[in-house]
């Protein structure tokens, strides 16, 4: 049968202040009132049942998550420590072998926000039943909307059957010119939405994944802690999908987004006739393109543009919008008493 | 003999959100750990000694400033309407006269910052000087270091006597072009650091100010409020200075600043090495050319210039540098439930 694993992990930093470690923007209301992770339970619902959905995270998550979803404690499986996705991915795998020998997965990620969830789930679905019927690991592209340099890249190669395509190669964060190039050629983006059978992942994990291969043996013996003490941390693009020739890919087109950082809110939420996106008691006077986000505090732009401006958690952050997607940087900067958040 | 009379009234939005009606600029401690108020208080009495300062100011800081200056009640004199400067110098002059027959008045404000107090001291003698020498009224005269467009200028005309000169007129407010020309030529910063003796100045006042000369009895019979209720508020400048034929100037140096607005503070306190002025708990990534102040929030700026940052009072305020001074355009546009502070 059909199962769902959600990985939930992350650190949190894209959204500082507003997230934190304790509260990643998957819990946060942030593209819409339902936070992400809840959005994720409720659009594979219809499609596995509650019973068959797995969430992957970290031990500060798991209370806060299984609140905020109302999975029981047996569907939220909470990794000792984080080692990239793909032994989370071999963990939910696993776990949804040892309850149904026939267990096909649609890996999908917490943080997402799906603007149409009904396309959603019928990409799924169809990539579940091509992962059955090719006994592939099936990588649903996204078609691009922009030219992103931060996403990696599925090139198609091609058709096997229907809408279902050989995958040429992967390309991960792309220059502008590449990226522009790759879209051309009718490259996607590679979401981290992926379908395989429990078994058919498995055996090509044991084939080329040195780094978690040989520490599989003790996830069937229940050892999740050596497991994870054993393995070497690597994602499954680059650690399975990039290495295994039984990769299929699907394309999907249905409001895909990762919400990536603050900048992210302008493709997710309205914005006002200056072009600007706010959220909260937020006060513009000849402002625009700016993102601002406020947990309470009134917030007054005056003469500014281009701005991402937040006030929450007992921080003001003011940055410029092109650096969305660096906030990283900015926090390392920081003495820790500032970046860590009350 | 010589008394001061220090303004000390403003409603106090040009440093919004940290002053407010009742927190004034010159109650906070903008340029320095003192309270212009106070310092203002301190590089007088040397002068005149603490009995013959007087305070004008208004019913909500009448008690603020006594704490803070010391000052006993009866030198606080609390306008029961703001009326502009005419009047209130008119109540100043009038109580010192009172109190003192012989009484020459040194008129300042309270939210100067005075960054030379020996050189204001020995220009504020010599105005005093100056005023008994030929019974007239000084005006003293800021030697410019900026094309100022916010200030009104002073055209010095033939010297009279030593450093004391006429003056040929007052020029409001100039635009840009003709503020360069006016330093160009000699013209001096219209300060609002006055020197007259009370005689003189009521004389004047009698003869050019309508807008008060018939209210000047109720002052005599002691009804403070019938005065405020009948006069019609007017500048000593354009009620008085402007129209006088008695008037004098002489030219001062000694680190006068009106810190008019957030923009000030960048002549007033030291830059880091971005050109970035900031208060309290401020941290900068790649960002120059900034005023920040918080109140203790931590604020962090990324990848941003010239801009102005505040955290007080429960409000975030993000402002081009530019529009320091045009500040209360954009107060004059926000509910009052953000603009009014706790």
């Amino acid at each position: 049968m059909d199962w769902v694993v959600i990985l939930a992990g992350g650190s949190g930093t894209r959204f500082w202040p507003l997230s934190s470690p304790r509260h990643p923007k998957q819990l946060l209301p942030l593209a819409g009132p339902t936070p992400s992770a809840v959005a994720a339970v409720a659009a594979v619902e219809p499609l596995v049942t509650r019973r068959r959905i797995l969430m992957v995270t970290g031990p500060d998550l798991a209370e806060p998550l299984r609140q905020a979803t109302g999975l029981p404690a047996d569907q939220v499986l909470v990794e000792p420590v984080a080692a990239s996705t793909a032994p989370a991915l071999a963990w939910g795998t696993t776990t949804a072998l040892a309850r149904d020998p026939s267990a096909t997965i649609l890996s999908m990620h917490a943080d997402w926000h799906l603007g149409d969830p009904d396309g959603f789930r019928r990409t799924a679905d169809a990539a579940l039943f091509a992962a059955r019927q090719h006994d592939a690991l099936i990588t649903v592209g996204i078609t691009p909307t922009r030219t992103e340099t931060g996403y990696g890249y599925i090139v198609p190669g091609e058709p096997v059957d229907g809408a279902v395509r050989q995958v040429t190669r992967f390309r991960e964060k792309p220059d502008r010119a590449t990226a522009e190039a790759l879209i051309a050629s009718g490259a996607l983006w590679n979401s981290g939405l992926f379908a395989w059978t429990a078994s058919r992942f498995l055996a090509e994990v044991r084939q080329h994944t040195p780094e978690l291969a040989g520490s599989l043996v003790f996830l069937a013996e229940g050892d999740v802690s050596r497991f994870f003490e054993s393995v070497t941390p690597v994602s499954v693009d680059i650690g399975l999908l990039e290495r295994s020739n039984r990769v299929l890919t699907i394309a999907g087109d249905f409001g895909w987004d990762d919400v990536g950082a603050w900048d992210a809110l302008a493709r997710l939420k309205p914005a006002d006739r200056d072009g600007n996106v706010l959220q909260g008691p937020v006060y513009t006077h000849e402002s625009g393109g700016c993102i601002a986000w406020s947990d309470g505090t009134p917030i007054v732009l005056s003469g500014v543009r281009d701005l991402i401006v937040v006030h929450a958690n007992g921080r003001v952050l003011v940055l410029d919008r092109s650096r969305g997607p660096d906030l990283k940087r900015t926090l390392d900067v920081l003495p820790p008493e500032v970046r860590d958040l009350p």
